[in-house]
């Protein structure tokens, strides 16, 4: 959270944090402790970032932080069901509501703290946040059912790969960006340059999450290589290999073997070219409003998802 | 659905299932059979027909409909979420969707209907109904939260059971009527008056729910006798005795006794006239617009579970 992206939102990120803390006493008492120990440990509040930097270039209103605050809670339910339904114990080094409550009392908790999201959406004067909320909302998690049943098909499709990491992470980016612009009241060509942005940026950000699973396995990402292969997830790489040389290669993923050496040089270039496309569309995207402050710090995320991915590159 | 409770409303109810169907498309190809599954065994519809009820008196408009369609597929995403927790295989005679794609994918699934809902919510011209319908969701969940971290709690207070009861079921009735009466364009004083009918009908009908558990164990109700207690589950007819004669009804439940020989004649009594004045709270909440349709409608309701309370009470 004291990261060079958050630099110049300090004001923006101390109200979020207080906006969310208010949050807690809106629910039950016995709701109230399960509210506090998930803002306890935040993670990059990614997604309040996308919404200040896309509404950047004045103070931080109520508006404007409630619905970062809007975003990041949508965010947080899905991760809570997320950590249901993976059996996570932990997650940013805390004990998940999982863990401490059991599976029951989280799935409702992540429900709740949804309906919530949907309420302080509802504060807005139209309903036009709802309708971006909701939106995002809907198609995160149908994002996740497409890829929980296309878990094990070999024969997913690139575009349904594209449409499944679309729906399942850049349409909440997208829905922040949108949010953020349209809370600072920036006029309608600023809202669709940065959902563009946002758009765009939450698909490259899926693909080097995808490629850092095949080729990170250091304990700094606290991963396992190569987890999404052999859970039967198929992600970029393997899709492009798979066209190129047939379907030996998942078979071989799924076997444990190191994606590495399984999968061609041709086609980890064509998996960070593509990855590089996205981040090249998301910075297009901002070209009709490059005199406005959000640029500035739009920017910042393509150029550290651009080093991140210049970093992983080798490995390959 | 082709119950004496929703005569003269047919084409309500026929505009309602047409509604639903054509939501199906709105989602992802791999979702829609998850939709079209859900909407193809329908329950009593009750929340609809509190909603048809609350704005009675016209024609079905797309707006009534709609919001209808609304607080039942929040109703619709409560089950999906229940019978994984529940680990349930069937409702309505059909398996669940936790039964034919898993509970990852249930769970999502009940994610994603439920923004549907909201998405459905936001079209509406005013944040009005969002907020409604956000705010039932939320105390919905809530609700349940509360529950599962009671039992087992022999501490339980009545004032607890009370308000448990009023977020678990009462508040999407509250709220059902409340959509219904804002969306038919009733004034204010027959939108508080609905709601608070349908507040007070939500309370009584949970009463009744949890008598018929520990009284009803026949076939056809489909449960077996006193399954709350034995969950830890406590219900109204068990504190009020626990008042009476102390905690040791409370372990004989626990251990399977008949509830029909452990609690007292006066408890049971008791029970059902607490049951008895919530019915006549709604009842009596309709009094300032005795002359709109709607109390011809919502009165039904009201008969229906007195009259069934006095079929169950012999039993005790």
């Amino acid at each position: 959270m004291t990261s060079p992206l958050h630099a110049g939102l300090d004001a923006h990120f101390a109200a979020l944090e207080r906006f969310l803390r208010e949050q807690v006493d809106a629910f039950e008492p016995e709701v109230r402790p399960m509210v506090t120990e998930v803002l306890a440990h935040p993670g990059k509040r990614l997604r309040p970032l996308l919404a200040f930097s896309a509404g950047a270039g004045g103070e931080p209103t109520l508006s404007l932080v409630r619905g970062a605050a809007i975003v990041e809670l949508v965010h947080l339910a899905t991760l809570v069901h997320d950590d249901v339904l993976d059996g996570a114990d932990t997650r940013h080094g805390a004990d998940t509501p999982n863990r401490t409550h059991g599976a029951h009392a989280a799935v409702l908790f992540g429900d709740a703290l949804f309906a919530h999201a949907l309420m302080l959406a509802a504060e807005h004067t139209t309903p036009e946040l709802c309708r971006i909320v909701a939106r995002a909302s809907r198609e995160v998690c149908s994002g996740e059912v497409c890829q929980t049943f296309s878990r094990g098909n070999d024969r997913l499709s690139l575009d349904d790969y594209y449409r499944h990491i679309r729906l399942k992470t850049a349409e909440l980016f997208e829905g922040a960006c949108r949010v953020g612009a349209l809370l600072a009241g920036r006029p309608p060509e600023h809202i669709t340059a940065c959902a563009t942005f946002g758009r765009h940026l939450g698909i490259a950000y899926q693909i080097y999450d995808d490629l850092v699973d095949l080729l990170q396995d250091d304990a700094k990402a606290g991963k396992t290589l190569g987890t999404d292969a052999a859970s039967g997830k198929l992600t970029l790489p393997m899709l492009l290999e798979r066209e190129r040389s047939g379907p030996a290669v998942l078979a071989a993923l799924r076997r444990g073997e190191d994606p590495r050496t399984c999968v061609s040089a041709e086609t980890w270039r064509e998996s960070f070219r593509l990855l590089d496309a996205e981040i090249a569309a998301a910075e297009a995207a901002l070209t009709p409003i490059a005199g406005s402050p959000s640029p500035f710090f739009l920017l910042r995320l393509t150029a550290f998802l651009r080093e991140a991915a210049a970093r992983l590159a080798p490995r390959a």
